[in-house]
C-alpha cells in the first residue's frame, strides 16, 4: 500500500550516493503526493550524511529544499489541488497543539517536529528527503510557490531562503537600517538579496574582497573584507543587524564591535567551537541571537515576498550522477551559489 | 562664581572617605541647583573609587542615585521650579544632537555623554557626584520624582531602577510571560518588583534558597537555587526573559537552557571574565543581550511607573560617617537591599 519512487540514498557510513527505490506512504486524508522537480543541496545535507552532526541511520535520502507539482491529494485536502506548484522545506509534520505550534513556530514543536529526513514520522516510519522523484507530506507542511518563481530557483528558498528571511524580518531589516551578511554563499547570497529587498543598506562580509562584485550584483551597497582591520574600524558601531551565515569559528568580539546601539548579531551557522564573548561586546545594548529556519506560515510569507521582489536563488543545476562531486564542491566553497538536483535525472542511467 | 557644598570624597588611591567642600558651577540658563536629600550607594561607585574599572582622577565624589529638591533655577529653565522634587541618575549631560540622543538614548551619545562622576563636563570641569548636599545639572538631565514616592526610597531608582526597568520593558515583560531575576540584591530586588508590577510571573534566582522568602515578599511567584540542578531542569525552556544582575562569572549555557524559544538572557552586571557560550545555547532562537541604564525619557517613565505601582527600593539609611563601613557590607552582599546616605549628615561632625 505504498508508492515506489526513484531516489538517491547513501546506504552506509562514508558511502557514495546510489539510486534506490523509496517507498512513500499511501495518502492519508490530509496528505498530498508531490512530483518533485528540483531538490537543492544544503550544507546540512552533507553534515548529516557524513555523520558530522552525530550518528545516523542508513540508508538516508537527504534533501529539504524541495520544489514540485501536486500529483494527487488525500480525501480531506483543502489547500491544494492536482497541478499546484508547491515546496517542502525542513519539516514535514508537527503536533499542531503545543504553544510553539500554535504560535506558528513549528520548528520548536515540543513533541518535537518531524524533520524532512533523519527523523521519524509520528507513525514510526523513517522520514526520507527530497533527492527523489516523489514525496508525500501532510498539506499543512507544503507551501505554495507563486507562479512567477521558477521551480528550480525556488527550491533553495525552502531552507536557505527562510533561514535568512526569518531573522531579517524578526530583527527589523527595513529602510534606514544597515545590514551585514557574513558569508556570501548558499545562505548569504539570498540574505543579501532579501535584506536589500526589505529596503536595508546591505554589506556583504567575507574573508577577502573576492566576492565584492558579486555582493553588489546581488543588491549590496558594498562589501567588507574581514581580513581588513581598517574596514572593520571604519564600519564600527554602524550596523543594525549582522546575519552570520558561516559555520566557521569567527572572532565574535570583532563583529560585535560593528553593531550600533541596540544592534544584533544573528548566527544561523553552527560552528564546531563555542563563542567567546567579552561582556563589553554587549555594551551598546547589543544582542547575539540564534535563528533556526522559520515556521510554515512565515515560509509562505517568504515565498510570496521573494516572488514579489523577483528573488530566486542563483543556482547550478546538476544531474543525479553528479551529486557526490557537488558535495565536494560545496565543502570547498566552489559553488555560485546553490546546487540544485534535477530530479528527472534520478535513475536515468540505472 | 561657584557654590560651595559639603561632600564626601576619596582624595587618593585606596583612601577612605573624607568630608570636603565641593564647588558647584553657577547656574547657566538651563541649569537647576538641587538640594540633595539622599544618595544611594551603587556597587559601581565602589568599583570606580577602588579603581577596579581602571585608573581614575582623585579626589572623587561618587554617587549617581540622587534625590532632592530644586533650590534654584537658571533664567531659561522651564521644566522645574524651586521646591520641585527631582532625581539625577548616571548622566548629567549629552550632546543632544546625535542619532542616539535624538532617539532618547543619551547613554550612548557619541560625543559621548557626561556621566555623573569620573567624567568631564563639556567645559572641561570634572563632574562630581551625589554624595554631597548640592548639585547643579542641566534641567534636561533631572527627572521628576512623583509625590507618592518618598525621596529616600526613590533615590536608588535613578540607577538600580532604570537599569532593571529598561531591559524588562524592551524585551516584553508583561502578563503571560515568565521572568527570572538572577541575583536578588540592590538591582535584583527592584527587578523582581518591577517585573511583577509589569504582570509577569517572576522567579528570583540565586545561589541558595536563603532569599526565597524575600523573593516572594517582593512579588515573585517562587525562587530557584542555581545550585539545584534539578530545579534548573524542572524550569528548562520556560523563561521568556532572564535578567542577570550579578557580576560573577556564571555558567551561561546553564542559564540559556532556561529560556523558551525566542527568550532572552539580559546581562546588566559586568563580570571580570568573558562569556563562553555554546552555539546550541541559541538553538531556540534565543538571544543574549546587554543593557546599560536607560535614557532620560525612559527614566522618567520608570519613576512614574514605580509611583503608580508603589515601588520604592528597600533601603538602609546611613549617616555620612558610615559610608566606608557600608562599602564593605555592600561588597560582602550583606545589605537588604540598598544603602542610602542621608546627605544632611555630611559634615555634621566635621
Amino acid at each position: 500500500m505504498t508508492t515506489s519512487t526513484p531516489a538517491l540514498a547513501v546506504t552506509q557510513a562514508n558511502g557514495s550516493f546510489e539510486t534506490i527505490s523509496l517507498e512513500r506512504r499511501d495518502l492519508r486524508d490530509d496528505d498530498i503526493l508531490i512530483d518533485i522537480k528540483f531538490a537543492g543541496i544544503c550544507h546540512s545535507d552533507i553534515h548529516t550524511v557524513r555523520q558530522e552532526w552525530g550518528d545516523i541511520t542508513f540508508p538516508i535520502t537527504p534533501g529539504h529544499e524541495i520544489a514540485g507539482i501536486v500529483a494527487a491529494v488525500g480525501d480531506g485536502v483543502t489547500k491544494y489541488k492536482v497541478g499546484d506548484r508547491v515546496g517542502v522545506g525542513c519539516m514535514v509534520d508537527s503536533c499542531g497543539e503545543c504553544e510553539n505550534c500554535k504560535n506558528d513556530h513549528e520548528q520548536f514543536c515540543t513533541k518535537p517536529a518531524v524533520f524532512t529526513y533523519n527523523s521519524l514520522n509520528y507513525d514510526g516510519e523513517r522520514a526520507q528527503g527530497g533527492y527523489s522523484q516523489q514525496i508525500v507530506v501532510t498539506e499543512r507542511f507544503a507551501c505554495r510557490i507563486p507562479d512567477s518563481l521558477e521551480l528550480d530557483v525556488a527550491a533553495p528558498l525552502l531552507c536557505a531562503g527562510i533561514t535568512t528571511y526569518s531573522p531579517l524580518k524578526r530583527w527589523g531589516a527595513r529602510p534606514g537600517t544597515k545590514v551585514g551578511i557574513v558569508g556570501v554563499g548558499g545562505l548569504g547570497h539570498l540574505g543579501v538579496r532579501i535584506a536589500s529587498a526589505m529596503g536595508a543598506q546591505v554589506y556583504g562580509i567575507s574573508r577577502s574582497m573576492a566576492k565584492a562584485e558579486d555582493s553588489e550584483k546581488l543588491g549590496a551597497a558594498g562589501h567588507i573584507a574581514s581580513s581588513d582591520a581598517g574596514a572593520f574600524k571604519a564600519h564600527a558601531r554602524s550596523f543594525d543587524i549582522i546575519l552570520n551565515t558561516v559555520s566557521a569559528d569567527l572572532p565574535m568580539n570583532d563583529y560585535m564591535r560593528l553593531l550600533k546601539p541596540f544592534g544584533v548579531m544573528v548566527n544561523v551557522g553552527l560552528p564546531s567551537g563555542g563563542y567567546e564573548l567579552s561582556p563589553r561586546s554587549f555594551g551598546g545594548n547589543t544582542a547575539m541571537a540564534g535563528s533556526m529556519i522559520g515556521g510554515i506560515a512565515e515560509t509562505q510569507e517568504m515565498l510570496d515576498f521573494c516572488a514579489e521582489h523577483g528573488i530566486g536563488a542563483t543556482i547550478e543545476k546538476i544531474a543525479a550522477a553528479d551529486v557526490d562531486a557537488a558535495y565536494e564542491r560545496v565543502v570547498a566553497g566552489d559553488v555560485r551559489y546553490r546546487v540544485v538536483i534535477d530530479t528527472a535525472t534520478i535513475g536515468a542511467n540505472a
